[in-house]
């Protein structure tokens, strides 16, 4: 990792160290969007053109039925089952808090209003499967979609070689999914966003994915024919604020585990501590070794900073400016310094709150925006599920008392017939 | 406006009526991405470039001062003033409700998670300007964003000839505006998303506006430099059902109060009273001949629908599928077939609850999913203007409590760094 002195730092160098790597979007999205719209005028047939291309996909099965499930879910090993019911039960317990109230008030006498929350009935969850099966994203998604009491749960899960990761099964099958198909990426993205000649669309799309299935969300995002999604999404970040009390070997592994997760990770450490710094590097040296994911690790911290600084103040104010994914508070009085938050995904309070704990079963939701996008947006809730919608109801007196209003407002518009369909009534 | 019966529809048939009319995004996308680009690039220059092109703006002058805001708003009309403030009461009341409630649980002993609301620091509020200036919009997105806190709260709108309108001065300082840009279109779109050397970029984007408006929020939403944005947006709609005991003159009102929109707005009747139908067309031609804006509602009328239905459960079906974004329920037991209402932006329920009420000062915000997006989003509230942050803090026997989990969870998806994140510390 690189390391910084935020005292003899220019502005200039300052925001280019903590600006995010781009990638092209525009050369991204004129790839992905011609499979877009193949699925969306073929179908089925395209679905599975591209999932033999770019998936290794041999079957012509797009559909795993209940069954399959339910016979790849009764292969899972009993100690596996046991953590995933463990998880379940403390990812509920946090999101069932989640359930926004409804309510009615009169604005004005005779003027009745109430707002009322109700189910997407039909959502779609992307699970990345392949290689390394996210059988945690299938609770941190399938559990909020089950309390929200959506109607109809649909996963996408690239499938390998025929074999359903009993895992995932179980885990989907606890949630609710009500249809699971073996299909990934952009092919899959599309698959839900417009349907096919057997699939239904879906009303929103959830879920992390590779570069090629987040240019996907986008773009049938943008769509007329598309859906809406849950959050644009980047590559995976941490920012860890650490002083002089905090243990170098919890540093280098907090560091690491978020630098596993792929090439392009990113990973930052601001402290006041300088001695601090040499430590932090030779404990993820040294811990680097024993894992089999290094070399994405490795590539991550690369392109990762230590940066030392004056004050925790100061680590506070560049981290609210960065708005990372997740942030770890490694200080002495970690639960004061967390006051000070106003811009992150998940904030991680103390030594003994890695992120990791988060990521699994601490309970709430590790789908967290990316990018920045903390500044404007939180994780995925249960509200993420539902919508509100707004009623009213006018009786004539209270339709007269707003009459006044409602004409001028209109008539300073020039919209007169908005002015005229309360004149008409009174 | 055509006339049709569902009882002798087709599946095909009734889909495509129902269905609304595309715009070419990928034609409109690639006509507005360059202007986006080089706004990007080029800053205030490109924007005052494409203002001068697109809305004969001659000014440089592209901030509003606050000095020259309050003067405006010093010219309000004093009645225009009694019925913003009046507007203003409503629309608060309503929208005070929807503050959420942090929460802070115990998910397992040591484990203490809490979420926590906090406000966007920076929205950019676009309110359509030029020929018809919609102070309403103002008062829909400026209340909320006060209501939320926001500290910083941007306007852009396109003013004409240099004047300022007086009523939207007056509500944009009413609504606790910081910055008020003389810009429009997706010039004024990019110069919020992207920031120029003397505008600092907001956080999140709301408001609607014409195509080329809503595609540059479009693709400032997927564009990684840009921000997210309140919603997609399509043309307005309504849509109504009625039985025998509905006033076809108010019906006839408030399609055409819909209608005088725009060429593109979308307005349904759905009826189980065919006598009712030849009222209502009838009382639109004679209502239509006093309208100011009477060419743009016969253009919309002209793609619009009456059909006649069995029954009312037929009508809220056939409704909750096209997830209108007005519901006019005008029947005799309104509130009862509003029970049964699962998609739609805003419903108004019985005679006297016109559209044009909503519209203005009853209470519920007017900024609502189009284009059947209301399946899955509701209208903006406070909510829109706010974020939730997660916390959570172990002590070292809550994290002792859940190791095996994240660790056994952690191994099944071969992340091996995020097993050793917990290791470390036990």
């Amino acid at each position: 990792m690189k390391i910084f002195y935020n005292d003899i730092l220019t502005n200039e160098k300052r925001e280019k160290l903590f600006s995010r790597e781009k990638i092209s979007n525009e050369e991204l999205y004129s790839v992905i969007q011609p499979i877009l719209n193949d699925v969306k005028k073929n179908g089925n047939n395209a679905v599975l053109k591209y999932a033999k291309k770019y998936d290794n996909y041999d079957s012509s099965q797009i559909l795993i039925t209940n069954k399959e499930l339910k016979s790849a879910a009764n292969k899972i090993d009993t100690e596996l089952k046991k953590v995933i019911n463990k998880a379940y039960t403390q990812i509920y317990k946090f999101h069932k808090c989640q359930k926004p109230k409804n309510y009615k008030i009169q604005t004005i006498a005779g003027v009745t209003c109430r707002r009322e929350f109700f189910s997407i009935e039909n959502v779609g969850l992307y699970i990345p499967g392949g290689n390394t099966v996210l059988i945690s994203t299938m609770l941190m998604l399938g559990i909020p979609a089950k309390i929200a009491k959506c109607k109809r749960i649909v996963v996408c899960s690239v499938v390998k070689d025929n074999e359903i990761n009993s895992g995932l099964a179980y885990a989907a099958l606890k949630c609710g999914v009500n249809e699971f198909y073996a299909i990934g990426g952009a092919q899959g993205i599309a698959m839900m966003a417009f349907g096919t000649e057997t699939i239904k669309k879906v009303d929103k799309i959830f879920g992390p994915g590779n570069q090629y299935v987040t240019a996907a969300k986008n773009l049938v995002s943008i769509d007329d024919d598309g859906c809406i999604i849950d959050m644009p999404a980047g590559p995976s970040e941490v920012l860890i604020i650490a002083d002089e009390f905090a243990d170098p070997c919890f540093i280098a592994a907090d560091l690491l585990s978020q630098a596993e997760h792929g090439n392009d990770s990113q990973v930052i450490l601001l402290t006041t501590d300088e001695k601090l710094i040499t430590k932090v590097t030779e404990a993820i040296t040294k811990q680097l070794k024993i894992l089999p994911r290094n070399s994405f690790a490795e590539n991550s911290l690369k392109k990762s900073f230590i940066l030392l600084v004056n004050s925790i103040k100061e680590a506070v104010a560049l981290s609210n400016n960065y708005a990372p994914e997740h942030l770890i508070i490694n200080t002495k009085n970690a639960v004061k310094v967390s006051s000070q938050i106003k811009n992150a995904g998940s904030v991680f309070i103390g030594a003994y709150s890695p992120e990791s704990a988060g990521d699994y079963t601490s309970g709430p939701n590790h789908s967290l925006p990316t990018n920045g996008y903390a500044k404007a947006t939180g994780g995925v809730s249960v509200e993420s599920f539902l919508k509100p919608i707004t009623f009213q109801t006018l009786t004539k007196r209270g339709l007269k008392r707003i009459s006044n209003t409602v004409i001028k407002l209109a008539e300073a518009e020039n919209l007169e017939a908005h002015a005229n369909a309360i004149k008409i009534r009174l």
